[in-house]
């Protein structure tokens, strides 16, 4: 084989929010509307308010409007819910993200139940899960599968129908959407998991390889068919020999370059995805909420 | 291989109602509670009369209170939502099944969209669609797909983790609900539709076949691995070459026997479980309305 296409998420997710930029630019102009996403960060975890900052930041540049909320690691179920309830009944706000994980007083479920639909730009609300699994275009999508999505339609020019997939991993935030977002391009989908009793022959069948198990180059080269597209999703720190640490993702990715035809790179790839279709949902969800024709983005 | 067992689901959905009937009997006695359902008939197609009145027959002799509503074929949608909320409203009333098709006049969706989820005995509502999705066990399960679950765990004694499974067909009433079933067994699931490329390949790795597309005897039986287990939803009726008519599945039955270790027949299989399965959602959703720990049936 030759060498595999790199599939630049990062130069993808640049574009998306240019053209994410242009959209609320003409939803100021025509129709008087600047879409505002509200982040809730409770405690201080670290990596949160890393992540935080990087939402408002890219949501302001994108030209809406970022709603942050820092609340004390302290915060009881109560007065956070109270919050989604300000925020569920706030005009301004289109969009409400609810950073996890929650401190453990709080039942995460709970919290995340209490978001109305219509502004639960994660995408993890019962009621979007049912629209995704019902192939309805009204709700909205969890942004990393449907980051990878993105990505997929745009190396295969938009035609994903019956392809052969396999997504490995069968989380709620991941694997499962993942499945419904493949089926839903008409691909023959496979989902497995740590149950499942032959992992390299499922692989070695596919088209389109998604891995989302969230284990270190789990995924070896040689287990991928000549010329298979991998949507590496894993995000793992690992020490190096010298010292240090790198990221890494859940494919090895020097011997998937050996028959891969395009793969995404750790880090590169999904990640610069994920904010990016996070402002792309919050689009989505102030049309929605105000009758307005959801953009193709 | 020697005969295929043939998986007696006329049996097992009259076990299934013995069960039901002790249940409903508990819930009288220790609860002061009867189950009622509300089957709700718009219009004189008779294929749905006959299924409606089986309905009622069968709930009337599980000791559940059977309410039938029959409207006219001229009745608006406001007409049909108008009764729907009177039943979300009735106490006496635990699940609510509005058959199906409706006329023309009657958006579909949005009278689905009015059923309370917590009485949408027969799953379609976003919110239980949305359940099955996220692996939970609060919501109801459309009763096709429960019923080929139960006749699986019954036959591999409850252990289904590991299996190679194959879906055919994609639909939201089968297809992609038994492939959340199967995956909360921790089987490995492909969904195979009419776009797959190879679709015999694919059945040929399946240890469970479940066939739900509605086209006789399309599944051969030099498609199946040896010792698969066939779980034929088809009920299609065709021409016998002698004259008059005859039932058969999707699957080819006679050449399938030739390989399948065992099989649901045509009549006979999957068919008398839905009822059944209804019976017992609507046990289910008795419970769950009154804060009782769902019986095991």
């Amino acid at each position: 084989m030759s060498e595999p296409k790199i599939i630049d998420g990062k130069a993808f997710a640049a574009g998306l929010r240019d053209r994410i930029a242009t959209e609320v630019a003409k939803l100021k102009e025509e129709n008087g509307i600047t879409p505002g996403l509200a982040v809730v960060l409770v405690g201080e975890d670290p990596a949160s308010q890393v992540y935080v900052r990087s939402k408002g930041k890219q949501t302001v540049e994108a030209g809406m409007q970022s709603f942050e909320y820092k609340m004390p690691e302290t915060t009881s179920q109560e007065e956070l819910l109270a919050k989604v309830e300000e925020l569920n009944n706030d005009p301004a706000v289109n969009g409400i993200l609810v950073q996890l994980p929650l401190p453990k007083q709080i039942d995460e479920q709970a919290v995340l139940a209490a978001i109305d639909p219509a502004k639960d730009v994660d995408g993890f609300h019962t009621t979007n899960v049912g629209l995704l699994g019902t192939g309805s275009d009204n709700g909205l999508v969890p942004c990393t599968p449907l980051g990878c999505i993105m990505l997929l339609r745009d190396h295969f020019d938009g035609n994903l129908s019956g392809k052969k997939a396999v997504v490995i991993g069968r989380s709620n935030i991941v694997g499962k959407p993942m499945f419904n977002l493949l089926l839903k391009e008409s691909c023959t989908v496979t989902v497995a998991h740590s149950r499942t009793q032959d992992l390299p022959g499922e692989v070695r069948q596919a088209d389109i390889v998604v891995a989302a198990v969230g284990r270190p180059e789990m995924v070896k080269g040689d287990w991928l068919k000549d010329g298979a597209v991998v949507i590496d999703v894993g995000i793992n720190r690992i020490d190096k020999p010298e010292g240090g640490t790198r990221l890494v993702g859940d494919v090895d990715f020097a011997s998937a370059c050996e028959r891969a035809s395009a793969i995404t790179p750790v880090p590169g790839g999904v990640g610069p995805m994920t904010i990016a279709v996070l402002l792309a949902n919050t689009v989505t969800a102030a049309c929605q909420q105000n009758g307005i024709a959801v953009p193709k983005l």
